[in-house]
């Protein structure tokens, strides 16, 4: 099959890999539909240590299935699924609890999304089945629930996004616009989206961002102070993981307020003293447990309620998928949309 | 009058100090019924930077109402009131919240509690009337609301201490005893008391302690993740303040848990990073707003169901206030009430 490396920084190729097998009775063996490039793909874009044997890329996706193992009991040859971007047995205390990222056996190592063909583990915690078929129109909408719609609601959520609440969110990227729509879905009085692509901001715009603003670091921080009278902001979103994003958004959160992060750190140690403690200031957030959003998300899709897949503005072969991160690194594009 | 000030490390005397005055319509002079040493105030007693004019100190008391300003409303001469470290005006927003440690004009400079006498700004938000005689024999239970048993209980809400949790407390001073307690009533299953002073541990126990772990450290990590499966704490409470207590409240959190910090932090920057990112690590907590908490823990300690005042085992008069911060930084006393 063909599958996507990465090898070093700005070095994608799509090369000759094996087909997966069943490896255990629980796996399911898929077919992939769609898959696509995401932010967090851009980290090791940028950083990651060159490796002749290239790393397998990718972890959103949807798929059809295309054989199950002696186990698998809720999915079945010919279904279309959600793939969600970690693995969960479904029984466990953790997904039971609702945090699958923690799920006691999910940790697995499988190939990318970026693939015809992909191993998942763990087949019948993990995937959701659904019930339209692969060609169906909504597909972009429907993959933006295995991450980046749900690590958006994961971020309005835990930072306490409702009635009567400013929300603010850091980075324009898929997931900073789906946590604008999550926040406006939750009810919040007022979005500021902090983020300089205009073609970004204006989805945000349409997704419930109420205010936009353009500036960064202490010049951001002050305009979200002054749109909020001097006080910042109730909730705020970091969905872009660098240690600025984070300073920017201890700096417009409001005293008593929370800060949640959904972009993944690029940083070990940062600010978490008295300032902090002084304010009162939650930290909140983590790596989305997507799998347990998909009940509550999935209805709006389907209906058209919600428009989460207009996060896609590229369609691209998976032949060409560097093109795809190319684009999203240079910022013309938002998000790459896959077809093998 | 008498009063108390720090002029560098283990440097604490009593001078005489010009009695205070109304300044504002707003104020209130007190008279001191009891005042205590509190384990914040052993961070300066530490590392202060030596300062020949001195560092009025103290902040919690039980007073007696000796004179009002013009446009106070709610307190008058006589009424016996209980003190809040932090001043708050009981209109702004902030204050309405319940967050009265961010009050929009809580920030005034005022002598310290360790004294005979104190002016109180902002009297009618700040000070809470109580229907009892200064000789009342509960006045050190009393005199907890005024701080540690508010802050014990902060840690407690904040961190969600509640049925089916597993709640761990790191120190065992007076606000991570009575941190125990308010876990214990908030209806926490387990709590894991950290300390290694049998006499607090003992006392631990009899708020509620179920487990207790003296090994700090690494040592200490593994004793709580042993005694919970391996997974570690629901909630972590940090009544410490120092970093490697915050590493270690990291250490013992679960997966999905909360570290709730009422130690004052002894430092800047920590982890805060892709850990406790990909654990959904919660870090959360604060300077209490204990007087958000009086009406619901009063009537507790006014009917002997809880007993706070248990935590001061040494009484002295204000001219020995001096040993008493000797004897709490060697941890031969708890916590040590002042008489003037």
């Amino acid at each position: 099959m063909r599958a996507t490396y990465m090898y070093g920084p700005a070095d994608v190729r799509v090369i000759d890999a094996s087909d997966p097998q069943i490896e255990q009775p629980t796996d399911a063996i898929l077919r992939t539909v769609v898959a696509c490039v995401c932010g967090s793909d851009l980290h090791p874009y940028h950083s990651m240590k060159p490796n002749e044997r290239g790393v397998s890329m990718g972890h959103e996706m949807i798929g059809v299935v295309e054989e199950v193992g002696a186990e698998v009991a809720t999915v079945t040859r010919g279904d279309v699924v959600i793939v969600p971007f970690v693995w969960s047995c479904g029984q466990c205390d953790f997904c039971r609890e609702g945090l699958q990222t923690s799920c006691r056996f999910g940790r697995q190592r499988t190939g990318g999304a970026q693939a015809q063909y992909r191993r998942a583990p763990l087949a019948d915690g993990t995937l959701y089945r659904l019930d339209v078929d692969e060609n169906d129109e909504r597909m972009p909408g429907l993959l933006t629930l295995s991450d980046v719609y749900g690590t958006g609601y994961h971020a309005a959520l835990t930072g306490g996004a409702g009635p009567g609440k400013t929300v603010t969110v850091i980075g324009d990227g898929a997931v900073g616009l789906l946590a604008v729509l999550s926040a406006r879905d939750l009810g919040a009085e007022r979005i500021i989206l902090m983020g300089r692509h205009e073609a970004r901001t204006d989805l945000g715009r349409r997704y419930g961002a109420t205010d936009v603003v353009a500036e960064r670091g202490d010049e951001g921080v002050a305009a979200v102070r002054e749109l909020t009278g001097g006080d910042g902001s109730h909730v705020v979103i970091d969905a872009v993981g660098h240690l600025p994003a984070y300073e920017q958004a201890l700096g417009v959160v409001r005293d008593g307020g929370t800060v949640t992060r959904v972009g993944v750190p690029q940083y070990q140690d940062g600010p978490i003293g008295r300032e902090q403690f002084t304010r009162n200031i939650t930290i909140t957030g983590g790596v989305a447990p997507v799998r347990a959003y998909i009940d509550l998300l999935l209805p709006g899709v389907l209906d058209g309620t919600v428009d989460p897949g207009a996060v896609f503005d590229r369609e691209l072969p998976l032949e060409d998928i560097a093109d795809g991160y190319r684009l999203m690194d240079d910022r013309e594009a938002l998000k790459v949309l896959i077809r093998p």
